[in-house]
């Protein structure tokens, strides 16, 4: 039997290689949530998360995993990427639920430049996105 | 005989939360880094990175360590805390040289508001230092 931490990650890094959040969405508890770099609130449940994630590894490029620790259910994922002209040096704090499901994400970033980059192209988005979900549900 | 990594890690943990550099001075590497938040260039040399950690153990209130990872020499450190206002969660990238000493450190930080609160405070004081420093090799 596999372990589910080890089959979380393989799907995880497969999700990140083909920008698919098709392989993403089976891997999200009901009450997953996302910490970004820009921003001090959470953003909280599925669609939400997964919509954020899509774009993130869209926008990101150049991604690759660098240094990885587990501690359980507990992993750090360091990554390296460009948005531009910008490098960055990044990291994944993964929380995965007793299911083995993605219960938290904290992404972390440096330098400040890459946060604002990634901010300036992924913010209008974002903001499109969650005017039309609101249009769609008055 | 104690565990040299275990060794660093007690020391470095007596460094923060006593706030004294003189803890930390001979755990640093001659060629130690430091990879800020707010910067893309690295900070180099123990001198320079030793100032650079003291002033952020000072600057950072209610500093508390929370996830820890440990994959041979290299560590990550999850923290908490605050700047005035702007609460805050970073990470110590930590790689130990062969010796166990403080080869490179990357601290990513999140969200950006606290990075800049951070910056505020610790740049021109840095600026000052450096310009010292300047001035005596002089």
């Amino acid at each position: 039997m596999t372990d589910p931490v080890d089959d979380f990650l393989t799907r995880w890094h497969r999700f990140v290689a083909d920008r698919d959040a098709a392989i993403l969405a089976p891997l999200l508890a009901p009450d997953v949530s996302l910490a970004s770099p820009p921003h001090q609130a959470k953003f909280e449940g599925p669609e939400l998360v997964l919509h954020l994630l899509d774009l993130i590894v869209h926008t990101i490029e150049d991604f690759r995993y660098r240094r990885q620790w587990r501690d359980g259910r507990e992993i750090a994922l360091e990554f390296t990427g460009r948005v531009g002209e910008c490098e960055l040096q990044g990291i994944d704090l993964i929380h995965l639920d007793a299911q083995a499901r993605l219960g938290s994400l904290d992404v972390l970033m440096r330098p400040k430049s890459a946060i604002e980059a990634l901010e300036r192209i992924i913010a209008p988005q974002m903001i499109a996105y969650l005017a039309r979900r609101r249009q769609a549900s008055a």
